[in-house]
């Protein structure tokens, strides 16, 4: 059976010119970029291009990016540097929906003595800036808010907020994971300190990321050790795995407009259709200041599970809440955060959609996904209430 | 011109049987594991069958083994997670010749208030094993000490070391990144509570790591995010390394009595002849103790760096110290520990061999390096001073 993915906020296909691209370095060019002789060093050329390619992609310089393993790490790193960069604040800014990566650690910090303030927003997932502007004091080291969210694709006002927050001499992170490769960002024209992203959602393999640091801003290493990526991240460069993110830096960079063409096009034929033929159906976040690429769907009266299981059948992948939350029963704390009602939350699916998606396979889903759904509601116990209310009254 | 490679200390081929495991994962089976379709769901269950053949490697049991992407993130995380676990200790003991993952994290904590203790050696890189125990108190949380050194090969008695540590309630860790694959490794046996390695150093491509953390042992996660790795270490998980890192450990389970037979002869063969064809060598470090694959031979008169670039014109690849502080004109910290004369250090090189090694490949070595040493010290200095004086005196 074809797979047909629909996940792509989960993780990318790797694009074929990428794993071109990395084969030779897990073929013949083997050597370690540290060593003295020409084999390693022919290595630490092809890395110097792709730390270059790297920051092309965002507008950055070569030795503003820092080569991690995840957007994990470089979340973790952003956040823990920036405390120890200011050892007399103790004040983090976040918010209530970002990814595990920088809410679970701002948990774990609060534990530690931090006085977290994660910032709400609004039914359409938009930041609440008014409280955001308050919660800045003289004790906050850093803020970290995510440039687009993982699960609605909305899209927070990060240069604004950056702003902001270099007027009051606090550092500004962003976990623009999701954003990256998906609409344009130049850091030249940014106030931001600190952006996260990760290889695997732009086209290039799992287990490569990237933390990029303004030039002039303090920075305290996460992983300590050799002297590798100038001192500020030890460990043995992750070779192939660096080939293949300067590769998939340059296709993304290059990619850009069909992302907000193409793509954007295909995105709101599903939704448009789905929300055409589907009753009791509800976009979760805002359509204007949202990813092109993303749509999360509300299916009232039918568990998003249920949804999945069936998609499945028929090879379509796609998600309920983010991968990295999923084995999980709790509805998503992102859209509880949007105050969506828990039978919506709980019958929501994620599209996300690639440059590799094509207009047959969107027909072919909402082709599965009428039927789909309209068997679920017919088993569902509260579809049936309704129905019957609906005769009753 | 053929590389002939003898710097596997510094890093390895890529096990062509290596590649093959891992390229469908770089290709079609591009799921993220934590994901609810079967597309995800394969991905899981190879992850899962990797974790069972690295626990193999090391006789752990598959839980006891956390996915990193790197040596040094395992360190790190050891040796923080020992810390957190005991929140009233604040000594650390290790050695004078651990590798900077280690050494210089240990030098960054002593900043945040830590006491350090690093054990000395002697001539021949041996563990001063009446410090070692004097120096452990109620105040240690935890021993880091490496299993075999990566200049030197010279191995350490971890297991002693750790059940000496376990009697007093000290976590016991050890970097075992040149070891693993090298010697045989049977957890079950030992005492040591969390031990780290690296795929890049057995024939699995750089950017994967490995930390065993012995079930029971109280555990903080260093890299703080989602699910993954059972909440153990967020990120999205290096689905092709690891799958690859799988394959490589029950290959280099295949392979250990090889290493101490096969690949042992070669190393011995290249070492005696040298010994035997040039004047003024010697072998640093312990020659009974000591990993199959390692010799690090001081050439008195000369530069390593020189050598180094001679036998680049061959193609040959070795290194002198190790590939990690390389760039740096000081002499190696471990053989300064050693006590090895600063003229000496300065002219020594590390010959690290594997199975992919041949006999012919010896022979050109040796065959070349006669020449280039003689040639090279006719060029030095000190090597004139030393002539004259034996015609003066």
């Amino acid at each position: 059976m074809t797979t047909l993915y629909l996940d792509n906020n989960a993780t990318t296909m790797v694009a074929p010119e990428v794993l071109e691209a990395m084969l030779p370095y897990l073929k013949d060019h083997y050597g370690n970029p540290s060593s003295m002789h020409s084999f390693g060093g022919h290595v630490a050329r092809k890395i110097a291009a792709a730390r270059e390619e790297t920051a092309n992609l965002i507008g950055a310089d070569p030795e503003e990016i820092i080569f991690t393993s995840c957007g994990t790490e470089s979340d973790n790193t952003a956040i823990r540097s920036a405390l120890a960069s200011m050892p007399d604040r103790r004040h983090i800014v976040t918010s209530r929906v970002e990814h595990p990566a920088v809410k679970v650690l701002c948990e774990h910090l609060s534990k530690e003595g931090c006085r977290i303030t994660e910032i709400a927003v609004d039914g359409q997932g938009r930041l609440d800036m008014e409280q955001y502007e308050k919660s800045l004091s003289k004790d906050t080291a850093v803020v970290s808010l995510m440039w687009a969210n993982n699960e609605t694709g909305v899209i927070f006002p990060v240069k604004t907020a950056a702003q902001m927050a270099r007027e009051r001499g606090i550092l500004f992170h962003t976990d623009a994971v999701q954003a990256a490769g998906k609409i344009p960002i130049d850091m030249k024209r940014t106030a931001i300190d600190m952006l996260s992203f990760s290889g695997h959602k732009l086209h290039a393999p799992k287990g490569i990321g990237v933390l990029y640091v303004r030039r002039g801003t303090k920075f305290s290493p996460f992983l300590i050790g050799g002297h590798q990526e100038r001192g500020r991240r030890g460990g043995t460069e992750s070779v192939a795995g660096i080939i293949a993110l300067g590769k998939a830096c340059s296709l993304a960079a290059a990619n850009v407009n069909l992302e907000n063409s193409a793509v954007k096009a295909l995105r709101d034929r599903l939704e448009q259709t789905i929300l055409q033929r589907i009753s009791d159906t509800k976009i979760n976040g805002n359509t204007k200041e949202r990813l092109p690429n993303t749509t999360n769907i509300s299916f009232e009266f039918v568990e998003g599970e249920g949804i999945l299981l069936m998609m499945n059948e028929y090879g379509i992948c796609a998600s309920s809440g983010s991968a990295c939350t999923s084995g999980s029963l709790q509805p998503s704390h992102v859209l509880r955060a949007m105050g969506v009602p828990f039978t919506m939350a709980h019958g929501s699916i994620r599209f996300s959609l690639s440059i590799y998606n094509t207009e047959a396979e969107i027909d072919f889903v909402i082709e599965k996904l009428v039927p789909i759904i309209d068997r679920l509601r017919r088993l569902s116990p509260y579809w049936d209430d309704v129905k019957q209310s609906c005769v009753l009254h």
